[in-house]
């Protein structure tokens, strides 16, 4: 259960990580095509699949499902988020997205340890509260996740 | 802006929902290839790519990422949950994954509405908080959300 982490980094355990610790993932350019094919398959709405039609939408014009933002927010933060041992593993979270993504967003993601908490009941691991920001290149913030990690402890 | 569902039912507004109404989604079955295909592209962990590899893992075997039972869920509502005007568009909410989903799973949804809000500002709309049970054909429960929907009101 080695995390290998693709930037080469040391694997961090409970007791690496500091409150108000802060990382930014590499980025992922979103265009037209990727909205359409994830949406066609995991959210098949008008406002996921026709630029034209989805201009008399809610949106406005084309943009990517949530669930579609939050699949590449999960990308980036495997590939160079926090390189936590044993993996990036989430219990569950809160998750909003205060605008929607368009095709040409550029996202990146930051993030934000808010809490670490060890468990009671499994000594060899422990909770870590985690906050990530997904925003296009513009700074606009697409979607706010606090997310509940399970990390393991040094043994 | 009009809702057509694929099961032909009238599209509901704010003021068809009732608290307490439940509704429960066709079914989706899941392998091992749409796993791990899901993984490459979006959540490229071992234990969501390598069957084998994955027995040494926090999962113990093959696991649905989170984002993709969450993904196929929104499928699933999207395709046969409650037939919202203008579309199910969700501004946030939480989400939970109490147990993995595993290859050969088949996924039904369960929902039903906690709460309802007009909106004060836009008095063309509102909230409907739904809960949504992802539970395989054991009747296991493997995804929680409780999702915040915005939903038109009849003009």
């Amino acid at each position: 259960m080695v995390q290998s982490s693709k930037s080469g980094r040391a694997p961090l355990y409970l007791e690496d990580l500091e409150v108000g610790q802060r990382t930014t993932t590499e980025s992922h350019e979103l265009d037209e095509a990727q909205i359409i094919v994830f949406a066609e398959q995991f959210d098949p709405q008008v406002f996921h699949l026709d630029p034209e039609a989805a201009k008399q939408t809610f949106f406005g014009g084309l943009a990517a499902s949530g669930w579609h933002t939050a699949a590449i927010t999960m990308k980036l933060l495997v590939q160079s988020g926090l390189p936590i041992a044993g993996g990036v593993i989430g219990a569950g979270g809160e998750v909003s997205w205060p605008r929607p993504t368009r095709p040409g967003d550029v996202l990146t993601v930051e993030s934000e340890v808010l809490e670490i908490r060890p468990s009671r009941s499994h000594p060899d691991r422990g909770m870590a509260i985690v906050r990530s920001e997904t925003k296009n290149q513009h700074g606009d913030v697409l979607q706010i996740m606090t997310a509940k990690l399970v990390v393991p402890r040094r043994t």
